[in-house]
């Protein structure tokens, strides 16, 4: 029954957002890659919010993009509204979001996927891992194939004994309707690794002419569409509005009444849930003094009436939920297409794995995705492009790919995730980046495309645009030094029509575009020579030139973070043979195993005092090999 | 955990092919109506052949378009490729057949439903059909919601019970990966429905890029593609091309080799399988003598690479289906993306039914489509619409609308299913009509615009163009049999020309066009006056003038055929009580009920002999009933 079906470098398991960038950046860097998925109908899919990006997660897309991936792309083809969101703000927390067509976003990624050379797509589903020694050798399927392989990336999503949960109903369940996978889990036991259950939940899916829309507020696209990809010049497309109304107190009322009827407030669902995505019923209880909570109606596709009510996720019963919508301005007279549930699945707890997602206690076994104990579908990416490239970097002998906390979000995200733990599904927000200044979504080809030429997944078109990029940046902000103002009349009666101070010294056009109630723009007429630049060039030049003197501090405390994280922690490290750590700090240590000291300092339950014995530990043990001739 | 969700005059359970026609018909005919399904990816699905239409199938489509239906609209939209099979033999088999793009024929459908009025569309699994008395009143699904109703439709295609074979691994579950629907079954049961397995199967998806095209015969669409839908007025698209290739002895061996291996002929699957749409296991076995079988190459849809293989549907164990594929010229190095697989399930015998498809046992309770024991998207599609009609007019306290077996392809399938009954899937095909010359694909409006316009479900748009249709062509005839010509040279000149004989005696147009050395268009110099005439005018003058003879015989063939089927067989008799009846006839027709004589003239196990006692025993009923009065 069993049959041998072929050898690969890499096989990924999964299609969802985080297998896709897994395969597609393994095959791209000449793995010769497979990818199984239970269903093919499950490739790029969004079981949920019909959207790329937003706070947080649109810096991830760009990250991801800036590194060769495919996600930026992929939404810039198939978006039908686009926002940029928190422009009121600072640069640091702009980000790009848009209303994806659900089944064009899938069709068109699996259109890439097929068409990439190196890489296999199959529908079939894994049911064991097979390993020699701590190495993985391959996996079996459902159906009795048996593939061989070097590496193996793990991205199955919420499926692993997913379970879906309707108010007192409740069975076995993937996404969407689709099977769960209910085998592999024990083989991963079986293997060491320690699963838990998490929960996630999603609205209903309800009928656009059963709304009355004169009682929302329509949400329209931005005037100018800003692509996702680095690669794409422009977008034009006509854009699909979105809307905005609320619940209210008759609202919460009909959730309070019903709790008693909620899976989770019944402790029948043992999963954790998110706290930032969470349910409606969640909101509710936890923010008891908010009388209202707003909902965003969103269009699933174009061609289809089906429209998403975002922040209405639940678990409640089905007649719980028609009540409570059509307590809804607007929603008087909804008609359900699809009943929101809630989803339990298992997943692993990330502290077991290493910063290069492979897991610590086999070789070549890696995991990428809501697997891992986050939600979302950037999240998910974002982790499938960094296992995939490490997965290929690892068959091919080479130094892993790991970016930092300063470096990216990516960074941020996954070292939350494989030192810090989770204790719920784990969201990107810009507030977990410590620095957000450099870390912005406007500037992430400048900080990662070079990374990715490096590595191989950035070709020379893009890598070459990026050069151009940087070039034209540094001239301009070269050429605007340059130009010195004397405080003549003619100079500061415009400068006062702008409402700005007038100039008493001599200053240049650089240090005026600093003042914040100027721009680049508006100080066009002051600047004769002004050269043609692409609009992304502009706001790049302005926002380095205004944000310089935070950004500098920034960089500085950069420096001071590299400083602990190039304090590399040998890997032969015996915890518990070093006097002075605190016994939770000794047990955490020897888990985690951190890569270096700033890693360590990061670790709950490892105190600044512990840090300090570890520093301590480091420099004895620096000066005792250099007396023995060792080397590290 | 119940509640009560609604009220609707007509639920039609399922939204697949069947489903669809059912509850447009349903609602176009002012019915408020509720379609169910278990998962809404299920709309219009094709699980197997991406293709609309073929022999006999095509006709369906044509019949139900002209009925007002939604089939050949849709297909017209989304096809990829068009060819008008057998156009070497007689216009009678000429059938249209055109390939689909899967996904956009299932979108395109979706959008029609939701837009309709008094259509809702829901996902949701019904698992009890509620009934008082002897008639339905509502349904329960899986989440608790109880709809009421006055008529329900059940169109649950291969989904109750369904059970997935693949070698020798089996697992419950429905089409394409999605859910079965386990719990209908036995409330069916509970109602005294009698419910049997039945099987089909699906090849494999492989993927273009794996395959060799030099190795097969391309097979372009037609160069003017004739839409399916008689509101289509052109379609212009490019079309993509399919490949011929075919399986050889080698294939076969492998086959038979691993026959044990077959769950089929292990005696796992206990449902039968269609004859006519055999495994390729069974067709390697049934036909040994045969060295070689064709297979089609077919494109699934413009977004993807997957690739249909039209004629090797099989459940053997994926190891061999690897195998056999990759002996096939053009396969030697395919990539299989979807597993092929067989599946059973649980359907009905349809001779529990009347011929509107409502079932004997329960007042208001349709079936329609594959659950009635039959395959095919076409004859689902086909018996959705008739079921959708007359659970409207049923409600409307309307006459039934039933198509006999002389007025359609539709009265075929239905009076065969119904009266005949099917011991394995039921396959539409043109040698199952008697009346076939009468039945073509090119005149379904012509014979059915007319029943759809009074039923309510053809608007005037088309009716108008019926008229003004039938108007052209009567003119036509009219003209061309005033046009005639005397033995003149000229005029023996130009037939000579044409290779036919000269004119002995004056002969009209009309009559020359008889010939069948000569046509209607060839005969264009000959006829100074000819008007301008769409081309489907031409070709109907042309078809009922050259085919007039034989026409007019089949039609005096319909008039016997419709004097068996007036002599109606009142609903009280009881056939026990009729002597000179046979016992197997007795339960026959005790059990079929049938409407006619013509029906009971059809059941199987009733005689001639029998049918002669019917024909005395109904005499000398009408004179008993004249003699006291009464009426019939
Ligand atoms: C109901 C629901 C609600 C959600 N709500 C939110 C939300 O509010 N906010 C938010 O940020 N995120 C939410 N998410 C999460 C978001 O959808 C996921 O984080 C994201 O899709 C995860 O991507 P992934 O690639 O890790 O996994 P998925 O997209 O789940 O893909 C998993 C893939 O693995 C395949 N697979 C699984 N097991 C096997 C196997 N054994 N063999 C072969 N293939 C296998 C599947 O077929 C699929 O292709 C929700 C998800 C669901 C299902
Ligand atoms: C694997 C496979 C191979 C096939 N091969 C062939 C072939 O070779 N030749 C051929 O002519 N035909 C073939 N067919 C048959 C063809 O696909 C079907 O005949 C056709 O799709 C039937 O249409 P239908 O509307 O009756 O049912 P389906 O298209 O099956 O639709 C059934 C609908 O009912 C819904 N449903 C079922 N139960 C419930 C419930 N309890 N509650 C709510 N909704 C429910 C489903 O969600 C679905 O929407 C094959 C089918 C399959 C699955």
């Amino acid at each position: 029954m069993e049959y041998f079906a072929g050898e690969y470098d890499v096989i990924v398991i999964g299609a969802g957002h985080a297998g896709c960038e897994a395969g597609l950046a393994s095959a791209r860097l000449g793995m010769k890659t497979l990818m199984l998925t239970t269903s093919l109908e499950s490739v790029a899919l969004m079981p949920c919010n019909p959207a790329i990006g937003g706070t947080g997660k649109g810096h991830l897309v760009r990250e991801i993009d800036a590194l060769g991936g495919e996600m930026g792309k992929n939404i810039d083809k198939t978006l039908i509204q686009s926002r940029m969101l928190n422009t009121s703000k600072g640069p640091a927390v702009h980000s790009l979001r848009a209303q994806a067509d659900k089944k064009r976003y899938q069709a068109s990624m699996k259109l890439t996927l097929e068409k990439e050379k190196n890489l296999d797509l199959k529908e079939s589903e894994v049911v064991e891992i097979l390993v020699e020694g701590e190495k993985v050798k391959g996996v079996k399927t459902k159906t009795g194939a048996r593939f061989a392989t070097k590496a193996i990336i793990v991205a199955t999503g919420t499926y692993l004994k997913g379970r879906i949960y309707i108010g007192e109903v409740n069975f076995e369940g993937g996404p969407s309707g689709l099977f769960p996978a209910n085998r592999l889990s024990e083989s991963l036991e079986d293997l060491g690794v320690k699963l838990r259950r998490f929960k996630t939940g999603t609205p209903a899916r309800i009928h656009r002419d059963s709304l009355d829309f004169d009682k929302m507020e329509i949400q329209p696209g931005d005037k100018e569409i800003v692509p996702f990809s680095f690669m794409t010049d422009k977008i034009d497309k006509e854009q699909v509005p979105c809307w905005l109304t609320y619940t209210n107190e008759n609202t919460h009322k009909i959730i309070l009444d019903n709790l008693s009827r909620s899976p989770m407030y019944k402790g029948e669902i043992e999963g954790v849930g998110p706290r930032y995505c969470p349910s409606i019923e969640d909101k509710v209880v936890r923010f008891s003094d908010k009388n209202r909570h707003q909902l965003f109606i969103e269009p699933e596709g174009l061609d289809t009436c089906e429209m998403y009510v975002q922040g209405m996720s639940t678990s409640l019963p089905e007649d719980v939920q028609i009540k409570m919508l059509r307590s809804i301005p607007g929603l008087e007279n909804v008609k359900i297409m699809r009943t929101a549930y809630a989803i339990e699945y298992d997943c692993l707890d990330p502290t077991q794995l290493k910063r290069t997602l492979e897991y610590k206690g086999i070789d070549n076994l890696f995991f990428a995705g809501q697997i891992n104990g986050s939600s979302g579908y950037e999240e998910a990416a974002a982790q499938g492009i960094i296992a995939g490239i490490n997965a290929a970097l690892k068959i091919k002998d080479k130094e892993p790919f790991i970016l930092d906390r300063s470096e990216a979000y990516i960074g941020v995200l996954i070292d939350d995730l494989v030192t810090k733990g989770t204790n719920e599904p784990y969201r990107m927000m810009t507030s977990r980046a410590e620095y957000r200044l450099i870390l912005r979504q406007d500037n992430a080809d400048l900080r990662l495309t070079e990374k990715g030429y490096k590595i191989g997944l950035v070709d020379d078109e893009r890598y070459n645009r990026l050069l151009n990029k940087k070039k034209l940046i540094e001239e301009e902000k070269k050429r605007l030094k340059n130009i010195k103002f004397t405080p003549t009349n003619e100079t500061n009666e415009f400068l006062k029509k702008l409402g700005t101070a007038p100039l008493k010294t001599p200053t240049t056009l650089y240090n005026l575009i600093k003042r914040p109630e100027l721009s680049y723009e508006g100080l066009n007429d002051l600047d004769k020579d002004r050269p043609e630049l692409p609009k992304e060039i502009k706001r790049q030049v302005e926002t380095q030139i205004k944000y310089e003197g935070y950004i500098k501090k920034q960089l500085r405390q950069i420096d001071q973070f590299k400083k602990l994280e190039g304090k590399k922690l040998p890997k032969d490290i015996d915890y518990n043979k070093i006097k002075g750590l605190r016994l939770e700090a000794r047990q955490k240590l020897n888990e985690i195993r951190p890569d270096s000291l700033g890693q360590a300092s990061r670790i709950s339950g490892v105190s600044p005092a512990d840090i300090s014995v570890l520093l301590v530990y480091l420099e004895q043990r620096r000066r005792l090999q250099n007396r023995s001739g060792q080397d590290d």
